[in-house]
């Protein structure tokens, strides 16, 4: 091991990126997609390529990517996060795992290791969703599990249309969709990320490997009332929708808490939103994810049927949107197995391994190749927050795993 | 009576106004303080007042004024109402009371009708306040219920301040504040307004005077947990503001049944606001009035107890502030039964008195000059939304009742 260098590499990528699109007042990171702060993300990923003289490109659906070797070789070894961030989120929630890829190659080539394979460095694009609504839309996109036209009609807040925001940004959106030549290139992906939980901080271990994440899925919630005058409509000429949301956050609640599940309304939108006006919509966004496909229906089923009673209560309509799901992914055994040879511990020691709520671009692109995943230990467990942290020890630590699995997958 | 000469100026006027600051999609008003749309009408104000020969200025605080007769002469009776909405509001509020306010002295110069008081028409500004967050704030500048430094703290939803907003607008900020010489001038003030209650429906009524106006108030109750990643945060290990927002919301109803009152989270701002992520921040409205301020003070405090134990429950932080508040408003007795006898009724027959839960500038003004309101039945009793109505018939019986009251008030 060489610490010096990838800690010295690793320290001053970090502090490059680390003022991008944070806020002056919350300390949040806002790096929308295709925003200007995502484009100083980019800037930033292909400066970095560039520098160690890696193969930059950017491919149809936005993705970058960075190739050490020949990249229509085959059988390549990825590893690589995202940079966008939710609303006010995170420093370490995809960045890390992309600093951490090139620090791990810094530290590959300082061991002077041998490639036999491939190696790409990528940055998905639109991994949070937080723009257009939909989580993973770069690596969707690309294992074709999001469709061009589903993609046409992704609008942002102000409306504009994914393929515009592309387009201002300055890529090309005629080329987005499905592309199984670049997925049959490529023989493995490894991505790290920062743990969202505290399973790592409670066995108190550096490092993790996923064995699954868990299904999820997002559903809008629209109650429709009446608009009228906070002062003068008597209680019994209403047709108020925020008590039929407010019954059904608690709702969530409680069938979350009886399937050992999480359910949360994170997000509302109120119509007209006037202090002095009852409100005529009020349309709220669960997030739902249970440890299997039984749990999880059994927690949404209720909490729709708990809402579409006090709808009925209160003469207020309800449509429910399932806007998106993903099914439980087992990520692949045996290149997990291969991970915990690489780091030389029996799987259930000194690198556990952990489900997780999360969604990950790994657990897309988990349908078509050979993927996993490397948890660094995030002391609090807070994440999606400025509050979210991991231990620069901790962090040189998943950046020296990353390495040794890149070592023992794609080095001779 | 000359219905024909009112009628026909009526309908004109409000085919001028229906399409200004209307939303496309929504069919409500959006005719915020100092925007556009308010400019818009502003200008049709102007318009209306110098086609009549009036003498038209703008106070200090932009109210607008139309002068027949000396302005300085005193002992005025003064009528009119505002043009500004509520966000997607209906048609009639506020703007009924400024366009009868013309038709009616239209009806009266067709009766030949001699004054021997200046008469004024006046158009108040920002009564809603759903640009600012107070409401009535031209009319509580004047009556000097709102300070200088109160309304330069000010400020809509994008940061811009109240006296920057007023000088966008043209209005010179500079000038702001009480003007007791120009209350002093007034000798009365009657507000017509459409009634946002059904107790003219009911009755069978076309046309009400008011008795008094409810206490009433505005409250931010900020719920402050910790935002989290809604996949990964164990339900235990959160601090999930939602859900005291929530239960509030519910109390809020259950406390005003209690009270006979009414209480209403119409408004809601959510941080970071993303469908994966647990708020850090709920900040929720209440509006809440009563018939008298013991049986408010026992809805509020209420509320508070309950939300102060559930913020507790779900270790989060909350601060409830008071951002306005309205006492009890009986109007001026002498003139209330002035204007029945105009009416030629006894109040409790063909023109009742009934009380109101909205707030109105002539409750502000009450407390420097007499005044008096009249209220047009409303089918629906919906206010506050594009729903809000009132039948033909009745806005001319409307016009034909003010132009009874300012001829009995003000002619020879």
């Amino acid at each position: 091991m060489t610490e010096t260098s990838q800690g010295s590499s690793f320290h001053s990528m970090w502090r490059e990126l680390l003022p991008i699109g944070r806020h002056p007042d919350s300390h949040g990171y806002r790096r929308f997609a295709w925003t200007g702060a995502d484009t100083e993300c980019r800037a930033w990923f292909k400066e970095q390529a560039e520098t160690r003289g890696l193969t930059y490109e950017v491919d149809r659906n936005g993705n970058q990517w960075a190739w050490l070797g020949d990249p229509t070789a085959g059988d390549a070894v990825v590893t690589g996060s995202h940079l966008d961030s939710v609303p006010d989120g995170g420093a370490f929630d995809g960045p890390l795992g992309v600093v951490s890829a090139f620090a791990a190659l810094d530290e590959l080539r300082a061991r002077r290791a041998e490639f036999a394979r491939p190696l790409a460095l990528v940055n998905f694009g639109d991994e949070e969703g937080a723009r257009f609504g939909l989580a993973c839309v770069g690596s969707r996109l690309t294992a074709g599990q999001l469709t061009v036209e589903q993609a046409h009609r992704l609008t942002d807040g102000d409306g504009v249309t994914l393929p515009r925001a592309m387009e201002a940004a300055g890529h090309d959106p005629d080329g987005i969709g499905a592309d199984p030549e670049r997925l049959a290139r490529i023989g493995a992906f490894v991505e790290l990320h920062v743990e969202q939980g505290r399973a790592l901080d409670l066995s108190g271990d550096r490092v993790g490997i996923a064995s699954a994440i868990w299904p999820h899925g997002r559903w809008r919630f629209d109650f429709r009332g009446e608009a009228n005058h906070a002062g003068t409509t008597r209680l019994v000429d209403r047709r108020d929708p925020m008590l039929s949301y407010a019954e059904t956050v608690l709702a969530a609640r409680r069938e979350a808490e009886l399937a050992g599940a999480v359910a949360t309304f994170g997000k509302i939108s109120v119509e007209p939103n006037g202090v002095n006006a009852i409100p005529s919509l009020v349309r709220g966004w669960l997030d739902s994810r249970a440890a299997d496909q039984e749990s999880l229906d059994q927690v949404v089923g209720g909490i729709e049927k708990a809402a579409r009673e006090y709808a009925d209560a209160h003469g207020v309509d309800l449509d429910i949107v399932r806007e998106s799901f993903t099914p439980v992914v087992e990520f692949d055994h045996a290149l997990r197995d291969e991970l915990a040879r690489i780091l030389g511990t029996d799987t259930d020691l000194k690198v556990p391994v952990l489900g997780t709520g999360a969604g990950h671009d790994a657990g897309i692109l988990s349908g078509s190749i050979p993927t996993a995943m490397l948890f660094v230990r995030n002391p609090t467990g807070v994440s999606h927050s400025p509050a979210e942290s991991a231990a620069e020890d901790d962090c040189l630590a998943g950046v020296l795993a990353l390495a040794d699995v890149l070592e023992g997958l794609a080095c001779r």
